[in-house]
């Protein structure tokens, strides 16, 4: 384990150099703990396509609008390294406060711009601004010091940060590949969140009408009909003791909103993002739509 | 010449592996061009200190809230590479605006926060937010894919925007050094700046107002006497043709101000910023404070 960047910085040039080869690659896994099959994913794939894996655990309360949602967030640190150390990862980076913060919060920062005030960023202002600052971050932490390709990972779950991690790698020529990794579920449907835990068994089966409105879009999309993002809305809207809070099929890196009525057919790749509060929990769940 | 970033990567590594070190070290040298005799100091102070040395010149839009004063500003590039040459500068990054920002402007950029909307930034908005999403680039652009020491060289000419350079690499923990350069001044005091080409005989005459009251407070400093702010404010109000902006003692880290009156001796570091409109034209000058 490391706890400074220049703990992590030495121990990932010499498992590189360990690695014995010319280019050898690195891939670079930042969670906030809480791990969950969907977190194990990351992991195994990054330890799939790499030389060298490194994971980071940090809770980082620059993303955290509400205090409480912050102090509740759930640390299971032991646990973590667990399932970290069983997917193969070599090094886990897991900072204090202290370490990422020194002196206090940061006085500059990443901005999201447009694509970060909408849909979570709506209901979370500040949010990805917090996200893209701290994974600015964790991306110069990890920044190999000797010949390497670089990669980070990045579950799909969050479609949102997914496509502003892009933008800011992109828009700010960070010298690294984003990869998504696609969201594990659940047998019953739901995806993976730290959050599930919070929720009853009755939530919980409600909770799946998230992911069979998202289907429902999916399937109309793959069979060439129109997509009727009306009906899959009423689904929800429907379900007792769900509250939606927004379902939009939109363009996959734009985030845009693409037409959805009761006659219009995808003509091309497309992202079907929903968000809902189940008994106080907020969800969120997402679907690739191909036309 | 590289007008890519994989271009520009290529020749660094190229020239790094060519120094034959086992940590070669690389200074990257960042400029608007219509470079003067301030920036042939920074390249010599990275030709002094370094293996490889890189010097940029990109005009960046995006730090211009006025489009009169980007369209005017002096592209001398002929004249910029002699330069940049004869200091005995590597390879020069020249992109197209195309370049440094496809598909339009960045979407994501860095945010400067309260250190970016005082002193230059109060008369110019967003100025900083723009200087720092470049400078975020051009810093990835130029980072080495092989073992080295990495530093920045920035003129101290432009203290605040140091400041916040030096404050956005702690933040996001940007992997380099930043180095100030010192002020070079021209014969008669006047610090060299691009847009002193646009002040006549009798403008640049009366500008040399601010670099003398620059000095009293510094010699006020040096010699433990109170610094007495308001008789160096009247110095430049006094003075025909010359508009004061700002005059202030600070803080050289955070820029907070420092108590300067006719009382108050210097207890430690700090920092006499000044901005005037001389002949319509925006001069800025700083000095160092010594308790």
């Amino acid at each position: 384990m490391a706890a400074t960047p220049a703990e992590l910085s030495n121990a990932i040039a010499e498992l590189l150099e360990a690695a014995g080869k010319d280019r050898p690659t690195l891939g670079l896994v930042p969670t906030m703990g809480a791990l969950h099959q969907g977190h194990a994913a990351l992991a195994q794939a990054a330890r799939a396509e790499n030389d060298v894996v490194v994971a980071s655990i940090f809770v980082n309360p620059l993303q955290f609008d509400d205090p409480a949602d912050l102090a509740r967030y759930p640390r299971t640190l032991e646990a973590d390294l667990d399932l970290l150390g069983a997917a193969g990862v070599d090094v886990v980076f897991a900072p204090t406060e202290e370490t990422m913060y020194p002196g206090g919060l940061p006085l500059v920062r990443v901005s999201s711009g447009s694509l970060g005030t909408r849909f979570e960023g709506a209901s979370r202002p500040r949010h990805f601004d917090g996200v893209l600052t701290v994974v600015a971050k964790l991306l110069h932490c990890a920044q190999p010091a000797v010949p390497a390709e670089y990669r980070a990972y990045f579950g799909q779950k969050d479609a949102q940060q997914v496509a502003l991690i892009r933008r800011m790698v992109a828009d700010l020529n960070f010298p690294v590949q984003i990869r998504p990794v696609p969201i594990v579920r659940a047998a019953d449907g739901l995806a993976e969140s730290s959050r599930n835990v919070f929720l009853s068994p009755e939530d919980r089966l409600n909770a799946l009408v998230l992911s069979a409105a998202l289907r429902q879009l999916r399937d109309r999309a793959e069979a060439g009909r129109p997509l009727d993002l009306p009906a899959a809305v009423g689904l929800i809207t429907a379900q007792a003791g769900v509250e939606l809070d927004y379902l939009q099929v939109v363009d996959p890196l734009t985030l845009d909103p693409v037409p959805a009525g009761p006659e219009d057919t995808l003509t091309g790749p497309a992202l079907a993002l929903a968000a809902a509060r189940v008994g106080g929990i907020r969800l969120i769940d997402n679907m690739e739509l191909q036309a």
